[in-house]
């Protein structure tokens, strides 16, 4: 059976090793496949393009690349659910927004996942409006991403279209269908999944500018949600009429330890506030791909697929491929040792970290004057 | 097991004879018993008061009399759903509104459920609209209800406030509850489901007025949504602050042939629509508790309680008490037969509607300037 073994959980945690045997699962087709048409286009595909940390998409060719094509606007729309600090697993998201927006001029939406954060977290509104304004809003902007140009909201401030669209997809899917994707439903998931239909389809809708072409960059773990919208997309038709988003997939990066990054294990996850001191001993306690001796390890070299640190270099802190490929080298040949590489990610990082955190108290009065505080 | 045999379905059809006992299995106050104080507070009580048609309660004494005795301001709202003509059934509740309105002094919210016509009968919006506007809302008009002291809407379209009460609510039941109270549930009842405690508990925020004190007047199928609101209410403590509504129960008025009257049942329901002769044909035709002939009726006298006719008297026709108690025992004593008791009863209808279609098309255009249409 089609997706045995493999049931992606949105609101679960998730290891995925085979990005390619989930990808044939899930019917996605391999991202790869469509840098060439980019290419053509005259656009450069990112460095997760390039580097296949986006390894996989929907109809990107036929909503994204045919939209280019005929001059069509297209808008990309992600969701933050506001559960904790804002980490490097975020900023893969966040990079590829900044990319959609600079080099192609797609207009951004971002939604904050604030009835998402309370049904399934139960964190209350004022902290979620604290934590989306203080931490994913402000580090967005410093980041670059345009405020001008991208429309942050809350899923509980979004207004009326937005609802009813959330209302006209609930008549259009069964309690056994919502199962069978998310497995067992409780209220609160199953509104906090129809919320996440509407923030999908409603750039569609006239009162949001009309955006027939969507595109959606996701961790895989997301899929679920944008399979449930395209059925509905296709249930709508006669009541509304609207296109299937394009999604892309991303792999997901590792914690330190080798496990999941998640605000939640703050020990093996880089926050973009983390003061140096505190990143720097985290890097010096991350679970690398070294041998167990530096003898051993001269003689066999590293395996920098297995390394956390080379994770950070590979996802954010080295840009240039071909230093990358230098690190990579002299990791497998033995002759750059854990230590020494640590002491290099380390310096890259607070390097990063500086620059970005001394834009962060401007780019929060920024998200504070854009986001207003919810009633109750 | 409480509600044995007894599952109050507010989406399917009811037929209840014993409402004694049904008011004693879910733990509804008979209505009688706050009579007595709410004379002492100097209010007459109305029609369906003293005719015990409004036979139920929950809490009208702490949240209404108190109310009213501290001087605090009182909400009543209830929700009508856009699904056919508007009958005899739906101005047992309007009588009630202008009753609270005019006598009481109170609020008035009007609830369109376009949502709920739409998740659970299919009714494309556009035709809800118009439904709302030409059929609900302008009869209400028509029959008395104060424009300038009501605010009616629709579900998908009330605003953040609204909303996010909906999925704050999503959070604070279980599936398990759910189908308890409603039985198997779509992703589509359970939406509107959560957006009626939301109608319910809206007018509490500040958004919406603040008022703390709400009374929801309904038919006894709709109590599921209150045992679920008053749940709800409860836990939503220490998230918002809110008080439990109050509701009263009204009997349900029967169709012309002793079944439901429904708009989906036309040859048994009047609507307030009605040309005059369809509804004399109705009334000419309709079931009756008289006996096999008019000798017999004549000899054993005929049963009101069994009568469709003399409901309309009950409930509507005659608001005149010695009035309807002369007819009733000239029923019972078998002087007033059938037929007679018809064209009676016909002339009083025709009057009535005569009198209330010369304000509908005046009621229909204050309608159409208060609601705007749906943009998709």
């Amino acid at each position: 059976m089609a997706g045995e073994g493999f049931r992606l959980d949105p609101w679960g945690t998730l290891e995925v090793k085979d990005y390619d045997r989930l990808r044939r699962v899930f019917g996605i087709r391999p991202f790869a496949e469509v840098i060439p048409a980019l290419r053509e286009l005259g656009f450069e595909p990112s460095l997760h393009m390039r580097r296949g940390i986006l390894f996989g998409h929907r109809d990107f060719d036929r909503v994204v690349l045919e939209g280019i094509r005929r001059g069509e606007r297209v808008a990309v729309l992600t969701g933050f659910m506001p559960s904790g600090r804002f980490h490097f697993g975020h900023k893969l998201t966040a990079d590829q927004l900044i990319y959609y927006q600079r080099r192609l001029g797609f207009k951004v939406f971002v939604a904050i996942a604030d009835a998402e954060a309370f049904a399934v977290r139960r964190i209350p509104r004022g902290e979620a409006y604290r934590l989306a304004v203080e931490e994913y809003v402000a580090n967005l902007i410093a980041l670059g991403l345009d405020p001008d140009k991208t429309e942050f909201y809350f899923q509980t401030n979004r207004g009326p279209a937005y609802y009813r669209l959330a209302q006209l997809a609930s008549g259009k899917v069964t309690a056994a269908e919502m199962e069978a994707i998310y497995g067992d439903l409780s209220p609160a998931k199953m509104m906090a999944a129809l919320t996440q239909v509407a923030d999908i389809l409603h750039p569609q809708l006239d009162e949001y500018g009309g955006y027939k072409r969507v595109l959606v960059p996701v961790g895989v773990d997301q899929d679920p949600h944008l399979r449930l919208t395209r059925d509905i997309v296709d249930r709508l038709s006669g009541v509304v009429e609207l296109m299937r988003p394009a999604s892309t997939y991303h792999k997901l990066i590792r914690g330190l330890d080798g496990g999941k990054m998640s605000s939640s294990r703050p020990d093996y996850t880089i926050f973009l506030t983390d003061p140096p001191e505190v990143a720097r001993r985290k890097i010096m306690r991350a679970l690398t791909g070294g041998r167990a001796t530096a003898e051993e390890q001269r003689r066999l070299g590293g395996v920098p697929e297995a390394c956390t640190v080379y994770d950070l270099y590979l996802y954010h802190l080295i840009p240039d491929d071909s230093e990358l490929l230098g690190i990579y080298k002299r990791c497998r040949g033995g002759e750059l040792l854990c230590g020494e590489c640590k002491r290099i990610a380390a310096e890259k990082l607070l390097e990063f970290l500086e620059k970005h955190q001394s834009k962060l108290e401007e780019a929060r009065e920024t998200a504070r004057s854009i986001l207003e505080p919810p009633s109750f």
